[in-house]
C-alpha cells in the first residue's frame, strides 16, 4: 500500500499542476480511496484543480474484448506523443470487481506508450458500495488535465453500461470494431453504435483486408438507419491497423474536425454542461449512500436487519424501507 | 402503452399464481414502472408473491456479443420445455439506454422457444435514474417463479458490470465462449471467468471443431490458476453446438449436479441468503434516491442548482454536497 495524505490540499494541487507524476499518482489514489476520512480531502482536491481543467480533449475508446484496444491505444498514444501532445490513458474496467484486471496484466499492455515521459497510464479500480466507477474516473481525468495532459483517452472494456458511463464524461466516443463472419451487426449493439462519433475497424492488415472492406460497407449501411444526431455530426466508418500503425493519423484528424465543428456550433460546451449536471447527480447518489452507510445508529440496525433478511425472517424490501425511513427521520437539524 | 393498475394486489397475485400470462406481463410492467404512484403497489406485489418463490433454479447465461446466446437459450430452453420444465427467460440489456434492444430485435431471437406455452420470454428495459436494472430483473424473476416457472434463465449481454449484477441473483452462472485466434484468454476477463460455474464453448460444429478443442484446452489451463472456490465446486469447460442442438443435455446435467451438491453442502441456501442481503442494499440505494428526487422542495432547488452547475458557476461536487445536506436536514420527524 502506498502511503497517502502526506500532503495538504495546496501541496497536492501545486504538485499536480507542476506535473509531479508521483504526486499525481498519490492524488489519484486518494481520490479513489473509499475511506470516509479521505473523502473530504479528495473532494477539496478535485474542487481545487477544477480551474486548471477543461482544456484537454477527452476521448472514449470502446470495443468488445479482443478488438485490440490496448494495441490501438499504445500506437495511437505514441503518435500523439510524437506530435507533441501529452497523453493520459485511463481504463474503466467494470469486470474487475472480483479480481482486479485482466488475465494479461496492465503492465504488458501498452508497453511502448507506458515508457514515454509524456504519457500517463492509470487503470481505475472498480468501486465498492460507495460511489461508482464513473465518479472516480471523471475525477481522475480532471487531475490528469490539471497536470497538463491535453489528450485524455478513457478506455472502456465491455459492451454495455460502462460505455454509457464513459460517454457521459468524454467529448468524443470512438468505437473499435472487428471484421468477422456476420458479427458486425450482431456484435455491436445499436445503443453503442448510436453513441459512437466514429467507428474504426481495427486489424485492417494482411489477410483481414478483404473482410474489413466488407464490414465497412455493412456498418455504413447500418448507420443509415440511425436518426441524424442533434449536434449535426455524421458518424463515419474508418479502418486502421494498430499493429502496422497504419491510418491512425486520419482518425486523429477526424477527432480534431469534430472538436472544431462542435466548438463552432456550440455543442462542445453544451455537451460538457450536460456532463457537469450528470456528475452532480452521480455525486448526489454517492453522498446519499455514504451518509447512510457511515451512520453509526443505522449501521447497528442494519446489521441486525441483515441477519433477519439473510435467514428469510424479513423481506429485503421491507427491511430496506424501514431502514431508510429511520435514517431520514433521524437526520433532523 | 399497456394499461396498468387495473387490478388490486390480491388480484395480481391470484392471477400470477394461476399463471395467467397476461396478468403476469402486466405485473412485470407495473414492477418496471418508474412512476412513484406505481412503486408502492409494485412493492406490495413483490412482497406478496415472495411466499410462492424460491423453488426454481436460477441460471445466468453470459458471453460476449456474437457468442450465440440467443440461439443457445432458444435450443436449451426448448430442451428443458420438452423435459417438462417451465422456462422463463429474462434478458438484462445494459446497452439499451439510448435505444431499446439490439439491432436484431427480440422477436426474431429465440423464435422457437417464444412459441411454447411453457416458456415466457421477457426483456428487461434499462432503468433511468431511479433504481437499477438489477432490482427490476430480480423482482421480475420472482414474479415468474410465483407463476410456476421452475427454470429462470437470465441472459446478460456484455462483459462487465451486468455480469456482476446477474451473478448476484442467480444460483448458477454459465459463461458461453467462442473459439478463435488467441481470443480465448484476451476476450474473457479474469473476473468473469471467476464468476463462471461452467464455461461452455459454443459453435462446436463443422470446421470450428478443431479450434474448439484447442480453446477448451487453453481455458482449462487458465482455470488451473484460479483459487479453489469456497463452495468446493470446480468450474469445467464444456462445448456444445446450439445450432445442431448437440451436447445441451450434458450442460443441464452439470447444472443439476451443481444444485444437488450445493444443496447438500449448504452453499445453495448460503448463496441465496447473501443475495437477499444484497437485494436489501440495492433497495436502500433506490429508496434513498427516490426520496431525494421526489421531494418537491429539493426538486425546485435542484433545478436552480442545475443551471448554475451547467454554466460552470458552481462545481458539481459542492452543489451535490449542499443539496444532500439540505435534504437530510429537512427530513426530521
Amino acid at each position: 500500500m502506498r502511503r497517502r495524505n502526506r500532503y495538504s490540499v495546496a501541496e497536492y494541487i501545486a504538485g499536480i499542476v507542476a506535473n509531479d507524476r508521483q504526486i499525481l499518482s498519490q492524488a489519484i489514489t486518494l481520490v479513489e480511496s473509499a475511506l470516509p476520512e479521505d473523502q473530504q480531502l479528495a473532494e477539496e482536491l478535485v474542487e481545487g484543480v477544477l480551474p486548471f481543467t477543461g482544456k484537454s480533449l477527452r476521448v472514449g475508446v470502446s470495443g468488445v474484448p479482443g478488438v485490440g484496444k490496448s494495441t490501438f491505444i499504445d500506437r495511437f498514444g505514441q503518435m500523439l506523443v510524437n506530435d507533441g501532445y501529452r497523453v493520459a490513458v485511463l481504463t474503466v474496467d467494470p469486470s474487475s470487481e472480483e479480481s482486479k484486471g485482466s488475465i494479461l496484466g496492465d503492465k504488458t499492455r501498452m508497453e511502448n506508450l507506458s515508457t514515454s515521459p509524456n504519457a500517463f497510464i492509470r487503470p481505475s479500480p472498480s468501486s465498492g458500495i460507495l460511489g461508482g466507477v464513473s465518479a472516480k474516473t471523471r475525477e481522475t481525468s480532471h487531475l490528469c488535465e490539471a497536470a497538463g495532459y491535453n489528450v485524455i483517452l478513457i478506455e472502456t472494456v465491455g459492451v454495455g453500461q460502462s460505455e454509457t458511463v464513459v460517454k457521459g464524461m468524454v467529448d468524443f466516443f470512438l468505437l473499435l470494431a472487428l471484421a468477422g463472419a456476420g458479427d458486425e451487426l450482431q456484435g455491436i449493439k445499436k445503443g453503442i453504435m448510436e453513441m459512437a462519433d466514429l467507428i474504426v475497424i481495427n486489424k485492417d492488415d494482411g489477410e483481414n483486408r478483404k473482410a474489413v472492406e466488407k464490414a465497412k460497407g455493412e456498418l455504413k449501411e447500418a448507420l443509415h438507419f440511425f436518426p441524424k444526431k442533434e449536434n449535426g455530426w455524421t458518424t463515419e466508418v474508418f479502418s486502421c491497423s494498430s499493429m502496422l500503425g497504419e491510418r491512425l493519423g486520419s482518425i486523429w484528424n477526424k477527432i480534431k474536425d469534430f472538436e472544431e465543428e462542435m466548438k463552432s456550433n456550440g455543442y462542445f460546451e453544451n455537451n460538457r454542461s450536460l456532463q457537469r449536471v450528470h456528475w452532480m447527480k452521480e455525486q448526489i447518489s454517492m453522498l446519499l449512500e455514504m451518509g447512510f452507510y457511515t451512520d453509526k445508529k443505522i449501521t447497528e440496525e442494519l446489521n441486525q436487519m441483515k441477519s433477519r433478511v439473510q435467514f428469510g425472517k424479513k423481506s429485503a424490501l421491507s427491511a430496506a424501507r424501514q431502514l431508510v425511513a429511520k435514517y431520514l427521520a433521524m437526520n433532523s437539524t
